[in-house]
């Protein structure tokens, strides 16, 4: 069957959401597969995929802000802390939200709907390189 | 390979979650494959999909109350709020569940758990049409 | 196409994260298959899926503490209660992890990052046996 992998390499400016929809679709078409699912696999534990609005940015900046309460990184609690008050926050953000999504396509084109775009969210403070495998499958 | 791909119209009645296994179920019978994985996508950022049990109600009442005390909708700190008050807490309800979920089939039924069912969670308290994209892979 | 289909029975110890990476590793290596994706279902809605670092245990140790403490319970507010007082936090616990992942393999291996190991999560106190199905697709 025909099976399309490759790794997309990411640099993320420190925390927040980064949008990967363009690299992903640039991939599909180059794949030359019309019809099947994407499958976005993100190879770490201190960042995460989701797939949210990508018209009005306050919409992420409200969805990032609130998770920030939720999991605040002076928590006197946490224990795994050797890389940073930010280290094990990440890995909770990283749980809550995506490791893997399976994203249709049809005529060569993601099936997203009309505000959806797929993000990679950095968890940590620093700037890293990150690499999400993608598979198509069609 | 076999890929059956189809869009599923769903009509929700407003915020709560909302059995669709019957649906899927009955096209992966019509698609006529045996073997392989369903991935069902949901093609919007403010409901999202779970797989939750299906027998006793209160379970998922329990849940959806619960969810609904953890994201408030009359957060001060949210400036996203073109939409009214449930706008920005629907995103983040969608953030922390799902939007794909990969099931398995053989004997052309679904290996869901006995109490396991698949639901669309609304996250509007408006009732919507919403679009989720069926594709089997056997 | 290619499916290599097979259900991984697990005896969980209780509440806590439970590594599965090696299991699945020796199916797919079974399967002989060389590229394409492996899909993890998890049965059950009283349990759940992570991926998660598997070098240091307090990075497990801290996450699972602080899922404790934001589902806690004791919750006055939980009516599901007929299995006890871990029946509803075990599935609100589910919901906000995950149920399926999709990982990419190549060369029969799986693409994980250095740091990334599959975790089954039991939220139940008592010990279960539990269904994991593998489907591989290449």
């Amino acid at each position: 069957m025909p099976v399309h992998q490759t790794t997309l390499t990411v640099r993320t400016r420190g925390q927040g959401t980064l949008e990967i929809t363009d690299e992903i679709s640039r991939v599909l078409k180059a794949s030359g597969l019309a019809q099947g699912v994407a499958t976005v696999f993100c190879q770490h534990t201190s960042c995460s995929l989701v797939l949210m609005e990508n018209a009005d940015p306050s919409a992420r900046r409200d969805l990032e802000a609130w998770l920030q309460r939720l999991v605040p990184e002076d928590d006197p609690q946490s224990t795994h802390t050797l890389e940073g008050a930010d280290d094990m926050p990440s890995h909770i953000k990283m749980a809550l939200t995506r490791t893997s999504e399976t994203i249709p396509f049809a005529d060569g084109k993601l099936l997203l709907g009309t505000w959806q775009g797929i993000f990679l969210w950095e968890h940590r403070r620093a700037p890293h390189t990150r690499s999400i495998v993608l598979t198509f499958l069609g």
